[in-house]
C-alpha cells in the first residue's frame, strides 16, 4: 500500500493561494489520484463550535492551553486521512493583535509528520496590490514594509517547520499571470 | 487565578530595549498588576558567583555542560515568578568569539514556557549609530553589515522560538523618538 | 580527557568550502591535535551502498523511512569520533525536485550534539560566477535570485539549528581572494 503523501502548503495572504490549490485538485483528480484539501481554520473553527463556540473570532479569546488542545485534535484528525495525497491548507504565521501566531508549532508537526512542505510567495508588490483591492481586508495595515516583513517570518518559520520534520520545503514564486507555472512547479515536486 | 504571563523579550545592543522596557514597567504598575523584570544576564551572573566565579566573562569559559546547566536553573528561577507580568529581558543570541550563542535554546523554552515573544528592532542605521556613540562597545566590530547581519539572525532565531512553542512573536520597530509609540504597540499586544 | 569538539561546518555549493577546510586541516596538523574531516555525503553513499545501492542518485528513491534510518547511522557514526577535533563537511539542506531537504534535522543534531556551527557564505556574485564556470553544474537553474534564496534559507536553517542544541553560530563571509582571513576566523572561533 502507498502512503498517504501530507503536504502542507503555506501562503500569506495575497500569494494567490487559494488560485493554486484549486490548479492542484485539477490536475491529480485526473490522474486517478484520491486528493483531500483540509483548511485549517475551517477544521479548527469546526472543532469550536462543537465545543460551543459562536463565532470564529472567540477562537483567539480561549485559553492557550483550550486552543492548542484543539490544534491538536484538528491535527490527528488531519493525520488520519488516507486518501493518496493530503493537502494541508494553512499559514506558517497567523497575524494577530499578539503578532505572528505560529501556524505550525511543534506539537502540531509531531502529529501531522508532513511528508512535504510547500511555501508559496509573491512579489512583494504584487501581494501588497492584491491586499488593497480586497475589500474584506484591514487595508490600514496593509504597507509595502509589513509585506516584506511577513515574507521574511513566513521563510523563517517554515525553514524551522522543515528541521524539526526534516521533510523538504518547496518555495514557489507565484507570479502574476503564470499561475500555471507555479502550480506545475508545486506538482513536479510532488511527484506526482 | 489568572495565569502569570512570562513575556520573552529581545533584541540586539543599541536597539533601545532597555528604555521601552521602562515604559511598559511604568505603565504596568500604574494599572493595578504585579510585574517582574528579569535581566537573565545578570541572573546568569548571580547564579555564577554563588557557583564560585568572580568575574562575568569567567561564565563563558565553564564547560559548556556546567553553563547549560546553569542556563536550567536560571530558567527554572524564571518558571517560579507568579507576578501577573513577568518580563524576560534576554537576547536571542549574545556575540562571543564563537560566534552567536542561542540565549533562547530549546531546553530552556521547554522550562520558562513563554506566553509571549517580543522581538524589538530598530532602523540598521540607527543601531550602527547608538553603538558608535556608546564608549562601553567594542566600536571596532560596529559596522553596518554586521547589525544587517545580526537583525536577521535574531529574526530566524526567534521564529524558530515560536514554532518551538507555539506562542506568538511580536516584531516591534522601535523607531527613533517614537518610543512612546513602540512601548504602546507591546502593551496592546500584551493585552494590559 | 579533553573533549572531542564535533564541528557542523555548512555552505551551499559556490562558497568555497572545500578550500577554507583543507586550510584549517591543515593548520590544526600543524598543531599538535589530532582532526578528522566527515563528509556527510559520502558516508551516506557508502552506508547506502552496503544496503544494495549503486548510484548515489537512488538515495532519494529510497522511502522516506529508509533515508531517515541511514541519515540516523550516519549521526551515530559521527558521534562516535573522538579526535580533538572532527569537522562535519554537509549543507543546511540539499537541493532536490521536491525542494530543499534539511540536511541537519533535528532527530540528526540529537544524536550529533554539535559543539559549534560553521555557517559559510559569500557575496552572492561570487556564487553564482563560480556556479557558471564550474562544469559539473546544471548551469540553467543558476541564477542570482536564487542563490539569494538558498543564502536566506541556509540562515533560517542552521539558525533553528543553533536553537535546537544551543550551540554558537559562527557566520563566516569567504571573500573572494581573501580564504586565508576566513580560515583565520574560523580558527579563532574554534579556539584551536
Amino acid at each position: 500500500m502507498a502512503e498517504s503523501k501530507k503536504i502542507i502548503m503555506v501562503g500569506i495572504p495575497g500569494v494567490g493561494k487559494t488560485t493554486l490549490l484549486s490548479k492542484i485538485v485539477e490536475y491529480v483528480k485526473g490522474h486517478q489520484k484520491s486528493i483531500s484539501v483540509i483548511s485549517v481554520g475551517t477544521l479548527m473553527f469546526e472543532l469550536a463550535k462543537e465545543n460551543g463556540l459562536k463565532d470564529r473570532d472567540d477562537l483567539r479569546k480561549l485559553p492557550i492551553s483550550k486552543q492548542q488542545e484543539l490544534q491538536k485534535i484538528a491535527a490527528k484528525k488531519i493525520a488520519s486521512h488516507t486518501e493518496d495525497v493530503v493537502i494541508i491548507d494553512t499559514h506558517a504565521f497567523i497575524s494577530s493583535p499578539e503578532g505572528y501566531y505560529p501556524g505550525l508549532p511543534e506539537y502540531v508537526l509531531k502529529i501531522i509528520k508532513p511528508s512535504n512542505f510547500i511555501s508559496v510567495s509573491a512579489k512583494p508588490e504584487e501581494i501588497y496590490s492584491r491586499r488593497m483591492t480586497d475589500a474584506t481586508r484591514n487595508r490600514d495595515k496593509n504597507t509595502l514594509a509589513n509585506v516584506k516583513k511577513e515574507l521574511d517570518i513566513q521563510s523563517g518559520m517554515i525553514s524551522a517547520c522543515a528541521v524539526l520534520t526534516g521533510s523538504p520545503l518547496k518555495m514557489v514564486l507565484n507570479r502574476e499571470g503564470k499561475v500555471d507555472e507555479a502550480a506545475e512547479k508545486i506538482i513536479q515536486s510532488l511527484g506526482l
